[in-house]
């Protein structure tokens, strides 16, 4: 491992810990050591998901349940103090994005670029691996993404939610001139409006039930918004070439679906809660092509762009900023319906 | 129009019309006459389709109502006798398969090739559009296939069928190697598991509570038969790249869709009834691509093929034969479960 | 044929016909008549592009030989005066950018949605079919596509060229992050260049070996611009994920091809003059993809965002406008390394 | 490392170095000790490429340069007799067709799941990384491919080539009803035509200039074959969907362009010498997409199924079998026009 004379490399660090359901507890943890190719990284901010909430809250997502305390936080950028074998030394005090996970490299979906799919996958946050609400973090070496001065530390740790975005644009065949709707105003929704404006959509429709959420999406790109309480979406006139689900709401869903035109995309990123009950005949007459995202692969670069040039803001999305002391504050923050994203900042 | 000296030319035909639900009667009907563009075909040979047989029982399927007196049929062939201005007269006397649709051709979806989805399309036995239990049909000149003699009239006529097995293989992307389920081992069900194996697919699974199916399925192409009353479909193991559910059953597209791994596609061709609760979590997870067939684009070229070729074969499907005064026995044939194709030969 | 009564539908009209090599004349030509799904369009303003400059002055392009008197001009944008048999009358009065194409619609490239490639396809100032240097001009309705008012004339007729380029982007796979190579900062290498921009390109490389070009390109969407004759283009590091020819320079060709690096796309959209002999070793060994634009496909309503969404701006490309007695000069306005797009306005 | 009680196991083994140009020895070389997530392959046959026999009589391909001796060969299959850390040990015994590449699975090229374009690609048979004429090799165990009993060692070891002929039925678009032509019928040419029918190409045109070629050719899968020095290929009628070059002969590559249809697929596999020039005016006009193919991903499971199901007959092709002792008269036996693929068996 080479490093620089620092004091940051001390032995310990603190780290904010999910000791069990709802109670997080500030621990010293051992500074990791960046193995082969890997890098070591102080962290600069971490943005706070609903993933992370809802492991908060509820220990589990579908399959994956804490067993043991975990570091949670997913989404962060940060600065390379050291780097394990194989890496050029020179990356020592770049700024970076980490894209948190560690796949195989060598099952079937890694060989064929789905690396996003692997079914070794060790990411971030999910059990059992820790998280990023603390002050170092290891990752290999070319998932930490160097990203230019232009882009704040927090804009570089919200690279992650964005990629989840670019993700979804690339799968809805999002393109100059395409219409698009999105359901649900929330961060996803928000990001996916910037980001499909940035992929040249024409008409952006967004839906949410709340009416601030909605003057948010105007804000954030939006060329439409629509309360699918007082509207029919399903009714959609003309109807879009794609749908993003941000909402988890099954209604949302089933309305979104009808809402495409002939040889549409539905991109469902909203996590629900078990099945729905899909309207068949009309994916079938209008062979609509439905799928989710799960992650992403190969988003940074893009991502980045996407900030640098201003296509999309993602500085003016950050409501709130909270220390390692704070996560427990960061992480019920979105209980506030004027929170739209929040930071923790470790150091 | 040009036409030969050909007493067929006659000003009547004989049509077997349907005149309301479940009542079949023979009419006669004025031959048609080739528009610009246009051929008239004398009918060889057609077959009798799942929609043929749910228009005659129910007088309608899902929005299409049969309001007037309609002669079904969809799936067919014959020979040219007769062409419209601006067809070359030497086409008269040509053996064709009909590709039973006529598009608009200017709207975006047949701009973009995909005319299958044209919503002014007019299609054979799709109210208030004519079909083929009749002596004569006219149809677009692109739309009549020429097939080489070693191609029968039966076999020519279940391209129409195997044009839907095409179109599915393309929207499932099997190609060599492929490992795909089918649900379902109907006539769709079975021309679907040859048309895999001819585009192939290295394991093919059909599954049908049938006994005497699953044996039909072994016999055209099937690697691997289950009873899906005895098995769990969605644990199949390992997963396969493809689903096609052929089946319209609802518990079938739910296992079928668990059974396929990371990155798979689902084809949807039965028609089922209503909304189905599919299993979202697995879909997006996986990102599985969820898709129906419609019809079929640019199909009848590689259909031909795959049947001159004897990688397909249609003859072997053909169960029974019927003249015009038995279609009503035609379309009862598939309470016969030794049924698995039955032809109408009009002339 | 539905009309409103206006003294423009008078029977005759002038336009400005190249009467031999060098040679045109503004004579009287009667109005055409909208058939059947046309539309009757008073032309508005019209591009002068490179190859009416070509037919102008050499009388032919390739196997494409101007042997009768022919009107010019394919960039256009006016106003609806009439309809045809089934177009809906409510059209007239509608402004509209003009795709100037007839494809036959039936052969195998117009059903496959490539009707580009129709090999039927009459094209307007393509011999024998006349242009647009006159007053009216007929078109299929579904060629006729209705512009917002935010859309000027001039930008309405340079949506044909903004086409070519959309055309383009799309063949080489740009989207946001993209990095791109384009030889040639004339008109289509301008227009690429901004077009580039709106489909998120983040490094947009141009080379011209004039001076004032390479200006026009850093106005209008270059990252970066380079001489050729002073740098090594081939060398280009790090290597573009995509070339665009716009210069129909054999030399550009090649070390722009060498510049691309492994699974790029290049793009062929100058017209040169013969074979090029391109290195095959680089193509195999980097998997480069390398193919050519020929007009487009549905383009327009791309175009049409991309102008009114501010995303490319084509009025600052124009740098004369010209009548109908001056087709000449506007023709000959190549010549001046100021010009980038004249217009010729017939009215 | 975890391995059998195996007398081969012992620390040396003879293998066929390639002293320099044209001169092979046999030496005593250690036998090489595989790595974490290696397996140890004993070898049963190798198959032998033009590549082999080019190093062996001009000492380089390319700027790839044999600087110090070298083992040769890379078409191989095995059995496993040994596992590195985290290989299942249950694997060894297991018969297996290694695939020769070693991509750092950790650049962008890997990522994308193109790792055939690694630039830190390490290749059997590539200077300076030993091949597999000798009694054992190491690979990733992930390249290490199990075969059935129903394919034998040779057919095995010839997955290799048509490994390359998978990649470019993909590249070339190839499914049931394409036509394409093919220009060489050496052993790539012949599996190519072997492979295009198995991929369901109804027409299969085969040029080469050697009649007992010619006559191969029609025996593996041709439907037509012609001479290119009596029949003007660029003239074929109707044209192609696509074309493949197996013989990097320039005119054969020029003639094969022009006999493409429009949106037709040129894929060149064959190594030519230097730069070609191209009739770009055909590619633009008709926008065709031109390629090269440079190894292969994810094609070995498919070869696999081809050859297991008889679709792809590779024993048949075998023509010559030598020991490690005559490798060199197996690399010049591609000098005797009867000689179509000749193996190498180590042991």
């Amino acid at each position: 491992m080479t490093t620089t004379v620092d004091p940051t490399a001390s032995p310990t660090m603190r780290a904010s810990v999910l000791a069990e359901v709802g109670i997080l507890r500030i621990e010293d943890r051992p500074v990791p050591v960046p193995a082969a190719r890997q890098v070591l990284v102080e962290v600069a901010a971490v943005g706070v998901c609903g993933s992370d909430v809802h492991y908060y809250r509820h220990g589990r997502i579908g399959d994956f349940v804490v067993e043991d305390p975990m570091i949670l936080g997913h989404e962060l950028s940060g600065r390379i103090t050291a780097v394990g074998d194989g890496v050029d030394p020179a990356r020592i005090g770049q700024r970076v994005a980490v894209e948190p996970q560690f796949p195989c490299r060598r099952c079937r979906q890694c060989r064929a670029g789905r690396y996003n799919l692997c079914p070794e996958m060790r990411f971030y946050a999910t059990p059992p691996v820790d998280g990023a609400f603390c002050r170092y973090v290891t990752i290999d070496a070319d998932m930490a993404h160097p990203v230019p001065d232009s882009v704040s530390d927090e804009a570089a740790a919200l690279l992650e939610p964005l990629s989840v975005a670019v993700a979804t644009m690339r799968k809805a065949h999002v393109a100059p001139g395409t219409s698009i709707l999105i359901a649900g105003a929330g961060p996803i929704g928000i990001i996916c409006a910037q980001t499909a404006r940035a992929f040249g959509a024409a008409r952006i429709v967004v839906t949410d039930p709340v009416a601030s959420r909605r003057e948010s999406a105007l804000r954030f790109g939006a060329t439409e918004v629509l309360d699918p309480t007082a509207v029919d979406i399903a009714a959609l006139d003309p109807q879009v070439d794609a749908f993003v689900d941000a909402s988890g709401a099954a209604p949302a869903v089933v309305s979104g679906i009808r809402a495409v035109g002939p040889a549409g995309h539905v991109v469902l990123v909203g996590m629900g809660s078990g099945d729905v009950a899909l309207p068949i005949g009309h994916i079938q007459n209008m062979e609509i092509n439905v799928t989710g995202v799960f992650r992403y692969t190969d988003t940074w670069p893009a991502a980045i762009h996407l900030v640098a040039s201003g296509a999309v803001d993602l500085d003016a999305m950050v409501t709130g900023r909270f220390d390692l002391e704070h996560v427990g504050e960061a992480l019920d923050s979105d209980t506030d319906p004027a929170s739209l994203k929040s930071i923790v900042i470790p150091s």
